[in-house]
């Protein structure tokens, strides 16, 4: 094959990565094609093809790129310092309305959708997203089963399953929240863990 | 359009439908196509057309006749005359296998994958599989109630989206779990809203 088409550069790499991202939330995986993605990045297909070879490898590196690792303020250190019920009170606000997104509902869906027949990408997924949130939320449980207020026999990945799967459940559902609904069911859920009073 | 092919009847709708729903969980919706479900089925795409004009038409059909609505025994008359926790044991084994088949974490993950896009496919699958369900496991939950065991204060819609929650979001992680951590894993959920000890 002819290695043809623009010099590659970071530029291009961030074109096709968003592109690619774009198109995996609006028709899935499988209705991407390296055709389409190349075009709505305005390059031509062999550049594409000198970086990644399946359109899997694309939207994998463009969930390592483009999906934050930061986890919205909660730092190890707060967690060892201050209240769990104080924590989790002050994460709220920003939770409800991270979570009624149509981004996130669509990201949810997607990478949900592609688990079975493509599980290199929740994969992806889990390291570059879930893990680092799971390990603070173990920290979290851990502080609130010494306070007492979370149950000293309770299996804390469940627990944290329990949390997630109920959210990201509630937004794929017919009549999806708004953030101030939203509100009300974190507070709820949090409540029936012990994070919350 | 000159209305051609076979007679129209049930052995062929059955196996336009059957032809639908394997296609929807092997390439999801996006990557199925009406072609390929008429080769599938054995029919010409002109008998299709004639009962469903578009392929979401086709699976929310194939949805609403393939999917059972029974619920694994568990009766409004069990619910009102025995324990929760001695029904919850009763249907554990029956829900650890059936939540551990891949043909389960298939139809998951491509309803899941689709709620968004296509939220009308949700919504069958919500009508014809989830509610029935769901008022089931309400009176249960209101029994547990009265029995003390669920918290009285506990917000039952959210409890039961943080037991079907947990669940499904698990079988699509990374490394989905057997049958026997299944069920070991449920003894936690149920624990942890107070449906087992």
């Amino acid at each position: 094959m002819i290695r043809r088409g623009r010099p590659r550069d970071a530029a291009a790499d961030l074109a096709i990565l968003q592109a690619g991202m774009e198109l995996f939330l609006e028709v899935g995986l499988e209705g991407a094609s390296m055709e389409q993605i190349a075009k709505r990045a305005g390059v031509g297909k062999p550049t594409i093809y000198r970086r990644w070879s399946t359109k899997e490898e694309l939207i994998a590196a463009a969930m390592e790129t483009l999906i934050a690792d930061e986890v919205g303020g909660l730092t190890a250190e707060a967690i060892a310092t201050r209240s769990p019920y104080e924590l989790v009170e002050a994460v709220i606000d920003t939770a409800a309305d991270a979570t009624t997104t149509r981004e996130y509902r669509a990201l949810v869906a997607r990478v949900y959708g592609s688990a079975v027949t493509h599980p290199e990408l929740m994969a992806t997924y889990w390291r570059r997203y879930i893990l680092p949130r799971r390990r603070l939320a173990t920290a979290l449980l851990l502080r609130a089963r010494e306070m007492g207020t979370v149950d000293a026999d309770a299996d804390l990945d469940v627990a944290i399953d329990m949390m997630v799967g109920a959210v990201t459940y509630r937004v794929l559902q017919p009549e999806p929240p708004e953030a101030d609904e939203m509100r009300r069911y974190l507070r709820a859920v949090y409540r029936q863990i012990g994070l919350l009073p």
